[in-house]
């Protein structure tokens, strides 16, 4: 095994926070609200500094899943350089998405959910709980958030 | 939007098999059995060419909804390039699982179960259905297996 030493909470923080910005793309994983079926599926986000924006269409699966369980449970990253987030999804119509956070929408994704022909809902996903990590030396110390609270500074 | 052209089908299902056969980790969401919650996380896996392999703690949350539910979403590959699959999932003790496989699954992944502190479960993952895409001009025609069955020669 050729691991790097494991980073510092400081330095998964920042690193975390880069992805947070830069990163296009999030896996987004959903569960029915009963049954115990799984959804999976990579969509576009922008970050606002404490909070995630999707859209998907209000039918889909995603869609449905979250407007009826309020949670979801996403992973950034490759799969060894990964932050993990659960957090709360707030279903937002197109409507009641202000204008200048679904322009920002529409230029960082390159898609506006405003344009499209299907119904669409934009959910804001607050982080309750936030980890990080890269191989297995970096599973210990992998929380950077508990409860919506950031763990190290 | 500076997209190829969309891959053919017989593409796509080579491309897939390719990703199969080569990629080292899977993205596996799984969801509680009762409740709506999702659980999403990498994994090593392997492929024997219909089937494939992961190894998880009996107690983790992944662990813990295969074993309930059976069911897994898989996504494999970087989010501009993704096979999806949904799975049936059948969890295999340490003991259950032939040790050819398992020599297999330690040497191609690097790491043993069976020389684990925790307790480990195998699980089988058999795909009912795989989806393959790159951009959105791949969603037409995403379908490679529906119901256990390639679509596509």
């Amino acid at each position: 095994m050729n691991q790097p030493p494991a980073r510092t909470a400081q330095q998964r923080r920042q690193d975390t926070l880069r992805r947070l910005r830069d990163d296009e793309d999030v896996w987004v994983a959903t569960a029915a609200a009963e049954g115990g079926a799984p959804y999976l599926v990579p969509l576009s986000f922008v970050w606002d500094g404490s909070t995630l924006l999707l859209a998907t269409p209000a039918a889909s699966p995603t869609g449905r899943n979250l407007t009826a369980t309020r949670t979801a449970r996403l992973g950034i990253g490759p799969t060894r350089d990964v932050v993990m987030v659960e957090g709360d999804a707030e279903p937002l119509t197109l409507a009641e998405l202000p204008d200048a956070e679904a322009d920002r929408f529409a230029a960082e994704t390159g898609f506006d959910p405003r344009r499209m022909e299907a119904r669409y809902l934009y959910f804001r996903i607050r982080p309750r709980r936030i980890q990080a990590w890269r191989e297995a030396n970096e599973i210990a110390g992998r929380d950077l958030m508990r409860d919506g609270k950031w763990l190290v500074d």
